[in-house]
């Protein structure tokens, strides 16, 4: 059996998205539900998320584990599971890390951009690595069985949480560095270190972490994909689009500023371009998994190495999680 | 005219330690409010506060800025001033800073011995300085007037702080290496900076922060305030005790587990001394101001000095907060 998974999206959710996400295939997605929102504020967006699935319960339904996936193939749906950008749903507080996980969270990213209480962002000038909270919540995040994902984290911090965490770690939604230099891509150095754990590299589609941005070609992505599976093997790579459909440009100026900074912040972006970047014309949408199909085929993958990319390896790590 | 300033207490507050404050010629004393509570939380301690002003409106009220310190000498009360030694109640919101100042806050320590979202504390292995956000907190706690105190924060942190900040710092309670090496304590180099910057030291009284704990001697202690003299200059040092009076010992392991860990952590203490510990027998409180007193005039200081030392220089610096 072979599955279709999109492990990182951040839509402006809706019954359209959903149905252009089974248009594509999708049988799972990694939503991200928070960026800076504490605890009370990570309950509301639940609230959100069940009417979402009391509202399009024919298209999606909250998924738990990797049988989920199975169930919603053979059902003709997408499993939704729950990740969050940033820490701050736990707040300082350990105990909230078993709270987020039944409330349905299986990704978290220790840091976005930004130091957190647990490990350090890219966009930080030095990186201290997983602090003394840090050790303490990876700990947690493992017994519970929430995956810890470094995209948005620094290099040693990373690096870190690859050596400290007892199960294998993700990055959810990144690209390497030596194709496209960005703060967000990573080295090789880490993407060796990464696989070796047994963890995922999830191959972003947002134009920031792409050569030549929205005019990326086909070709460059995929001759990329296969030197990564050189360095990786093909068995650690999926997709993490970061695909943000139909946002408005205010919800990017708050990713990037939350309420740390009276100055506006670009993050990825800058002044003279703050919005969110257009998306290459081969990949407008989740649809774009197609064409991404074709192209892995044309820089040599064989039908199983496509299928392990698209959505089989994501599956295979789904089922360490728990 | 001379004061007598205590620049750091958490006492288990009642009318009998603001009596016994008095007792000891104190006019204004620096108060931990919160350690790691939230806002809410804050507030929360605030209305305890405001029922404390009113039950003992003859001995105490709450100060604003250095002029309250002189209306209460005038009228004999003690004038209490707000602070906060971790950075747990502005969460991760620069807004909340202006907030807290309206509710009389006038000290905030970056950080409280862990990471936390604005600098390193004295506990982590690695220290990574003034976070992103580190950096608009403190232009912002220089814009309201919150003093930035570095008492349990790692040297870099601190010496970051020292330079980002357009006014002077303090390191309300914590005493030199030289003297007791402790991870509390702080260094000669980073000493020097501080009072170069024109920031204050507050001398402690914690047995953690002394040369033998409870066993020092008052010759000792008096002998390391001429040494740190002449590392600082006289105007530069004062008292912030650290005294924790009547506090149980529920509170001291609190402070240093907050809930961040599902183990116990003992800070400065350890398995077999997990307790507050002892204070020295010329310091049971802050009466212990008058041994001091004698014990620097034994080693030199002359009157002049030693009014400063106990209370004119915190004078001086509260002068240029706001």
């Amino acid at each position: 059996m072979n599955y279709r998974i999109d492990n990182l999206q951040y839509c402006n959710w809706s019954r359209e998205v959903f149905q252009i996400n089974k248009e594509a295939g999708l049988d799972a997605v990694h939503v991200t539900i928070v960026y800076h929102e504490d605890y009370d504020e990570f309950l509301e967006r639940l609230n959100q998320w069940n009417k979402l699935f009391n509202d399009n319960s024919d298209l999606i339904f909250l998924g738990k584990d990797y049988k989920d996936i199975a169930k919603a193939k053979s059902e003709n749906k997408t499993a939704i599971f729950f990740g969050f950008q940033n820490c701050s749903p736990i707040e300082d507080d350990i105990k909230l890390v078993e709270k987020v996980h039944e409330h349905g969270c299986r990704f978290m990213q220790l840091t976005y951009n930004n130091q957190s209480l647990l490990a350090t962002g890219c966009y930080e000038k030095i990186d201290s690595g997983i602090t003394n909270f840090g050790r303490e919540v990876i700990k947690e995040m493992n017994r519970v069985g929430i995956v810890i994902d470094m995209s948005h984290s620094a290099e040693k911090s990373t690096l870190d949480a690859i050596e400290i965490s007892q199960k294998p770690i993700a990055i959810t939604h990144a690209n390497p560095s030596f194709w496209h230099e960005a703060k967000r891509n990573k080295s090789e150095k880490l993407l060796r270190s990464l696989s070796e754990s047994g963890g995922m590299l999830g191959l972003s589609l947002y134009s920031h972490h792409l050569k030549d941005s929205k005019d990326c070609k086909l070709e460059s992505f995929c001759e990329m994909v296969a030197r990564t599976a050189d360095i990786m093997g093909v068995n650690n790579l999926g997709i993490g689009s970061d695909l943000c459909l139909y946002q408005p440009n205010s919800v990017v100026e708050w990713m990037r500023n939350g309420t740390w900074t009276k100055e506006k912040n670009y993050g990825e972006g800058s002044k003279d371009k703050p919005e969110f970047p257009k998306q290459p014309d081969w990949f407008f949408d989740a649809r774009g998994f197609g064409n991404i199909e074709i192209g892995l085929k044309k820089v040599g993958f064989n039908d199983d190495e496509i299928n392990g990319i698209l959505g089989n390896n994501w599956f295979n790590f789904y089922k360490g999680i728990n």
